[in-house]
């Protein structure tokens, strides 16, 4: 119970910290009353921009219909370089379905070893469940006027119980500083039901006491990017069928 | 006062639980300014998307003119698959209606044994009431610090109560990490001043101290699709009369 | 101080409980630029619906033009039915003025006996005063934690104050489960200086420090239906003249 | 220390007490894409309705371009009667320009002698500072829960700190039961940093703990209403060259 | 530990304190869909009153794409005069860009020296680093609740840990009663992992637990005016290439 934790980071060469930008896009109703034809157009420049960027940088995509209101198709996109994420938004704004879109969700963070646990990941990775649950995390300022020691002891209850469920993965990345939320938490399964279960579990635990913000909670159904497309309209992407 | 609560539920198959969507749709004004006959045609396609999903899987309908500002109708849908419940709503997007909706509430849920009575549901009724009352709910992160078996306790005293009013029914479904609520709770009944008055009186009990959020309320009436279509512009839908 | 406090109401038949309905409206600023023939033709229809439903039930029109940013008229609807209240909605709905409002606000109610005095009315009354002030309202959870002779001693001050401006009348309604607010205050007077001082002064009482919301705070002015119509684009509506 | 507070104010006749209104307009962007022909129209029947008013009553006119994001022009309109008020705002209302303005914020006051100083005035003053700091005020209700006696002593640092600044003057007017806030409180000066230094002073004063909101704050730019209007598309008002 | 904190500033003659305005702009998805040739002449325009502020004022430009999802550019303007940057937001309303925009964030500030430190700057610094982090900002009443040689001691553990990461630079600047919040806090930087760890460092620290609000955070990625305005629809500025 008294093994040290590991000091908070000091800024020493991290190479392989990635940016991870969740974007969250609500298509305009009106788009939906366009042209068939103009509609394909739209997210086939859309595709396209995202075939480039998922060129050499991991791209993810996701849709939300039927699991939000406030917003339909997610983009989960990574680089070393910030430079490189703004970019791959300059040049989505030009697809015309962005044209029609708003943001009404957006969060930048980036990947960092865990204080708390060896497991923790330096990058996104490649799609491998069918569910992704995503929250932006704030934890109470009370939490932080803990002793490290006593934080440490207090996460790994936390990180038992996780264990617990093996087909459950977790992806957390940083924000402090960057953006409104201090984490990104993204948990990957195919059972949401094992999921929800998990969640209910953890609220009992010490660590929880210390949560100030975890909400908006999304549920996001993984997809291709031409799929996540098609959602949208129910049309799918002529041009695209074949990366279905 | 000291039977033991259930433990909190470890992922075993649990093959009869259901996904529960509720979606709260509010339409454009400028839709009720277009002309009749396409506003016919727009809820033809709006309720034959609802006819296809109801085919094998419980879909309600409720309107909300008159008792909310924020939304016009709501769809109650459940499937055991998420993937079905994404799917129905991809259809329902493509409907000319949808074309003219925003979403200005939406909450995902899961049945779910309850820890506390025995006489949870793992599916939502057919409708059998003409009022439904549903809210969000979160409690406070107190209540997940005491012992399960003081939290039994108090939830008896609130089940008690409930009990004495027999006329009205409750589906509660669970959201942890799917959606922003932990809870959606949902009551039937014919008679809404019992329903306000059981409510009232469950404000001075114990449990009632560890709410964190329970809005927003809404008073829901229940309809057909088509009787909840009609209630839109005050037309009924030509085609689908005969299902009224 | 130790008279016992009146049990908080069972199911019993109270046949003389109405529905109460706040709608707020907010005119689209565009409406403002049709031509003034089309304008005068929306609003007639508007009348109409108000007239139709105000045979046999009590309903009244108020105008917020000059005292909120947020709307512009405001309909109070009551009804011993909930779905009479919907139906007037529904037609409400289909007049040429509703197809460019939103209803920013929006409070469903009903009216019930006090547990706290012997004056409360089960119906809101005909117009009788110039002004109208409106908000919901929601007590703290430690308010029913005390014990019910508690607060009925501490509402028996409140009320003291109240009677010493016999000049302002109170309506209480009832939202219990049925909106997201617990009460709706509505106080009529002529006088809003005079009210403005009670109000302040209530603020020193005990039963103040229970309260936890009591905003947005609306300043009705009482009119006809036709002159809070004629207020929205300063035009009287000619067909309806001879009500004014 | 123990002066006596005077007592929280009785309904007695206060023939002078005036209300106050805070209109803050902003200007759909829309509007900038119109003839410029069509702008000097518009703006030149909102000033005709200003210029109505002022004859009689106090009208002061603010820019908020380049301080606010939401808000573009500010309007002060003070009378005895609260149906003045409306009028003016119905007359307003059909005016080219707010046929594409919303009313983002809107606060309604009346005057009223302070109970802690005898410096207050009952009616706002003619334009004499270049800038005026507003906003809505709520007090906490702890603060409503100490004697008069001690409210009194808390308040005389207060307002000795704030006369240490006699370049800035300050209007407080009373929103009790009208509006969402309990005050509005208005200061003016020629020089805001020696605002900005008072209020981060009083920052430490004991009165300080009590505050609840004071936000939102808006920095006004005093000005004519033609220059106020020659703000919002950077065009003179022809006609009304004159009056600048 | 007991060095005797500056005593709060009085108003003394600062001729050198700056008003320093932060102005979001989002622009309108429909503007993408106008001509490319209506967009080159709208950014022109801005670009132009932007050029002709920056002759004689401080002014930086900063674009949001891929960082945020509610606005697209941030521009920083500086003045010592409060007319001029009213004046330069009037000028830049006319511009065709801005007839599509809209001002989701706005912070209004001023410089002014530090209480707790002698490094503060009395003027922004002209651009020197690729990343600019603002958040407005603002402490709890408890702080100012402290005696000042308390606050001094505490922000000095703040200060030497923010001495630790040398290539991060600070320019606070003071929104008392100018604007919603106290601060803006802005931080400069080539190294965002570098300032991410810095921020979740300070939050261990004793001045934390002060803190009421710190978001919206802007990760603002910097650029010349015609760099922000081309990334808003992936455009070089023709006539302004020379500028780039």
């Amino acid at each position: 119970m008294t093994r040290t934790a590991k000091p908070a980071c000091h800024p020493v060469p991290v190479p392989e910290r990635h940016f991870v930008k969740y974007t969250f896009l609500e298509v305009d109703p009106a788009w939906r009353r366009l042209e068939a034809l103009q509609r394909d157009r739209d997210k086939t420049e859309f595709a396209i921009a995202c075939a480039d960027f998922a060129d050499g940088h991991l791209l993810r995509a996701f849709s939300l219909v039927g699991t939000r209101g406030d917003c339909d198709l997610m983009l989960l996109s990574q680089a070393q370089n910030l430079e490189r994420i703004h970019e791959f938004h300059v040049v989505l704004a030009q697809s015309g379905l962005m044209k029609w879109c708003s943001v009404p969700h957006s969060y930048l963070a980036m990947t960092k070893p865990s204080e708390y646990s060896d497991e923790s990941r330096l990058q996104v990775r490649p799609a491998h469940a069918k569910y992704l649950f995503v929250y932006p995390f704030v934890k109470s300022r009370e939490w932080y006027g803990l002793d490290a020691d006593e934080r440490y002891r207090i996460m790994q209850e936390h990180i038992r119980i996780g264990r617990e469920y093996p087909s459950i993965d977790l992806n957390t990345s940083y924000s402090f500083g960057l953006d409104d939320q201090e984490f990104v938490v993204a948990f990957e399964t195919d059972d949401p039901a094992d999921f929800l279960d998990l969640v209910q579990r953890l609220r009992t635990t010490e660590a929880s006491r210390y949560t100030k913000r975890d909400t908006p909670t999304f549920t996001c159904v993984a997809a291709s990017v031409p799929r996540a497309l098609a959602a949208l309209d129910g049309q799918p992407v002529a041009e695209l069928e074949a990366l279905r």
